[in-house]
């Protein structure tokens, strides 16, 4: 017995300017640094939030250009990497699979696959434990000496793919996603859908645009006070901040989106609701996909839908 | 593949006053009525959160004494009930099976048996879905017409036996639950324990008491702001509020503890931090057992020890 | 010794459509309706928020097309009618003398007069007193069947003047507000100035736009959290809201902007700092105008410059 | 005409351990150190809040016992010493003159005086200026290295007087505070007064207790997060926590309590009300002083009424 995909383990995102990067998700998102690498020529650093317990959430890769390299889920056992495989396969997925450290530092063992709409995905299993920054005896709720925003973990990935129905089909039947909500185009089409493992609102989610595209990736807040206090430091950092703090209507979280130095974009996310196996999915229909982006304003900057990397 | 058990699904609590429970469980802590029955001629009325989707999560049933008659579990398929009927069978443990309905309106298939501490139990599949209080088409985040202080779900409960080792060993290795705090004494033996399967710090605790007891029930609330609002509530109701709003060391959790009318002690709970399946447990000693229950004071009063149901 | 002019009393706003009005002030926004009253063939309807003590707060006045009617500031002593009448007059300003209850229900003694910006200013005193909705002894800390967001005061003002400068001249010389922040051209003219009398950021605010214009009317909020909240209902409410929730440079509080049903600006705002009145005024420059006005965006939207009443 | 006394400037606190309280003040607290100074060989530590504009609010003196040495108001200006000086006089107060900087290093002009409990007053003027750590132009609403607690600014002292009524008599009538609140003994004498000038629900309080003696002093903090966020750094540093955020019914405040390292009480504090001077007092009934102090829990702890300094 397995409980498969549990949630999302790691982002690899590339940045043109690594120095620049890495201080930006050290000093202002507060993430830590666990490792450097070199590895085929290509310069990485890996960070995790301070209360993750493995090696890397977040990989920096030094590339041309920005944009994401891949997302990876983790897996309960290791026996999950054969059980996908197989059901990959099944429908004519190539898969790779690799030993544990190969692809990096801290780093499990693995398999990695491309989705229909172009996106390289990982399973992961048996990652490097570095514990969190707390002590395993009488430990305090939070270090004390975290600096800039130190978000406690990262949250979800948000893609783009040109046919989205497609996409979700995928993570449904294949990796065994259930779908929590969706938003729908007036001729019936899925415009966007919010897909679980970890019983939460979403730990990927995918809109219509450009294969391969990342919209976003996300990190848990414990609350609204925690999103305007990063606020604060986003505006005092000078971090061009692209949707000031504002409530979904899908996912009924609440959100701060902003670019990193080089133009990927985050959010900082807070809210949703549990969500059993036998959710039913919500549906947002197409005149109120403002209202199911930003519930507030009812409507959605131009920027959210035509600058992602 | 199932997931087994999912979460706490609800409690079947004794009140020797049916009417001004369920006015204290409506009207202050602003649950909803779903039904009310009379079976084996003893009267039940039957309750959900707002964000509940299925038929009842809080059970008040007449009796003589205040207590709990006993708590349920969801489990992820019907075939789980068979699963686990095998497992406790194989450590002898007689176990009890209904069909649906048969214990009560929107009721799911059953299965029920007690743990080494006397308490019965219950896993439970295919309740009765009334849906939560949304549409499910363009949801607003929240139904305006809310009463009281009403959470949007149960969150865990909170038991007492004389032999913790032996209740968590059972939850463990029967029922598959995962141990993520202990509180230990100076000579080794667990004097709490705290286990889950929703992935979240506890579905279900246990601290050294008499067999059978009940420490508490406790609904999930959306943040510490809510807590306080709570208390607001709680106080112009003239509710005995046994702890005013403070954070625990163990779960990380915020929390605000009271009595219902008769006597059952409920508490509202926010905060806590994700839970993979290979979390490495946390342990408090004896001599800081009053920072982990309460993080601020370093002291737990009297009550909390002596006062149960 | 008087500490003449205290604070905001009352806004009197033009409404063409009085019973929706009505309905969106006391439903939405929570405020009480003390009074009606026809004057000169004017239908006026009378509120204050729930912590107010005197008679009203926002007067809802009949009208062909909205916008402001006039302001009220409270004086602390019937004296300070006469003081301010004859340092007025000293300046050829025309002041007009109104007994208690000439001008309406509840209504103070009070004197009128208009800016150079030709806006029509009161100041009174003796407002009959209504109490706030709670006992003199043992009160709890708030009401509980408030309906709405249900602020518990009104806050400031903010209008529009063609010359700023002069505006705040007026107020500061004659009427001693005091100068706290204000926005500069690249010139070195004000754009915008901000005015106070209780001690806080602001009780009046100007900013450049057309004489006689109203930009909004503030109510005050406790904090941070009740702001989320109160977007909720507004959203709920199917309101338009202006500027979602998020902070302000100038007076470092936060805020969100919304419109009544025909039009009128409001504004919810809690935050800000204490002012001492030796406080030393500061300064926004013309190039961090967006940053000032909202400071995770540093934008304005157009809307903000443009749209008034 | 002048607004005579303004708020409360600073208390002098008496600490048998210098070095170790300026420690906890900095580090734990966060306040600014500012200046320090031997005067008739009494070595004394002079510091502010990061958001007060002047000199300072806390001075630390050592002194062989813990406690007051004196509380400071500011007047408006400097002739309202010279009008204090006389109402003192006309009731015979003995009242002592002191040129600025005489007291201390940016120390203002000065009186002083003693209440009918015994306790030392100063009225002040003309603090030098040392500005909030904010620039005058463009400032971000909050300086982003501050440390501890930080709270933006001291609130009010709270102090205890065998004859409360005569010591509220003397504040009323002489110095010309306003009764917000008062908690009335069965027999009808007040247990405890809450006294103001700065239109908040006190600047100074009183209960029944030894002549002399300091109950607390408190800091301003933003909201009731702000209270939680404290409290865990109070947590961390093993500061000894005598009351956890809770609410009080007197005020409506949210709180906590504390003690520094040699036993002064502090307290944070926020929430309250807008007071007019036209405000009518609320009382509070012996039999509810439990819920006027601690409105969650309705009883004072013992030491809430034994341990004072």
């Amino acid at each position: 017995m397995s409980d498969r995909i549990l949630r999302l383990q790691h982002v690899e995102i590339r940045v043109p300017d690594l120095e620049l990067c890495t201080a930006y998700y050290t000093e202002v998102l507060g993430l830590v640094e666990t490792a450097r690498d070199v590895r085929d020529g290509v310069d990485r650093v890996f960070l995790k939030c301070w209360d993750e317990h493995e090696h890397h959430s977040v990989v920096l890769r030094q590339a041309p250009t920005y944009g994401l390299d891949h997302m990876a889920f983790k897996v309960a056992e290791a026996g999950d990497l054969d059980y996908f495989t197989d059901k990959l396969q099944a429908v004519s997925v190539p898969v790779k699979r690799y030993a544990a450290r190969e692809l990096g530092p801290g780093w499990g063992e693995a398999i990695r696959f491309e989705t229909p709409s172009g996106h390289l995905v990982e399973l992961v299993h048996g990652m490097e434990r570095l514990g969190n920054m707390l002590p395993m005896t009488n430990p305090p709720p939070r270090p004390q000496d975290l600096v800039g925003i130190a978000p406690p973990r990262l949250d979800h990935v948000f893609v783009m793919a040109e046919d989205v129905e497609a996409f979700s089909a995928f993570f449904i039947d294949v990796l065994e996603f259930r779908l929590t909500e969706q938003i729908v185009a007036n001729d019936g089409h899925q415009l966007a859908a919010f897909l679980e493992r970890s019983h939460t609102p979403h730990d990927i989610a995918v809109i219509t645009g450009p294969n391969g595209a990342l919209h976003h990736f996300a990190f848990w807040m414990d609350d609204w006070n925690g999103i305007r206090d990063a606020a604060d430091t986003l505006a005092y950092h000078g971090v061009t901040i692209d949707v000031a703090p504002t409530r979904h209507g899908v996912t009924r979280g609440y959100t701060t989106y902003f670019f990193d130095p080089v133009g990927n974009r985050n959010e900082l996310f807070t809210g949703g609701y549990w969500v059993d196996p036998d959710f039913e999915p919500i549906t947002w229909t197409e005149e109120e996909m403002g209202r199911a982006i930003f519930y507030y304003h009812r409507q959605v900057n131009e920027r959210f839908f035509t600058v992602h990397s």
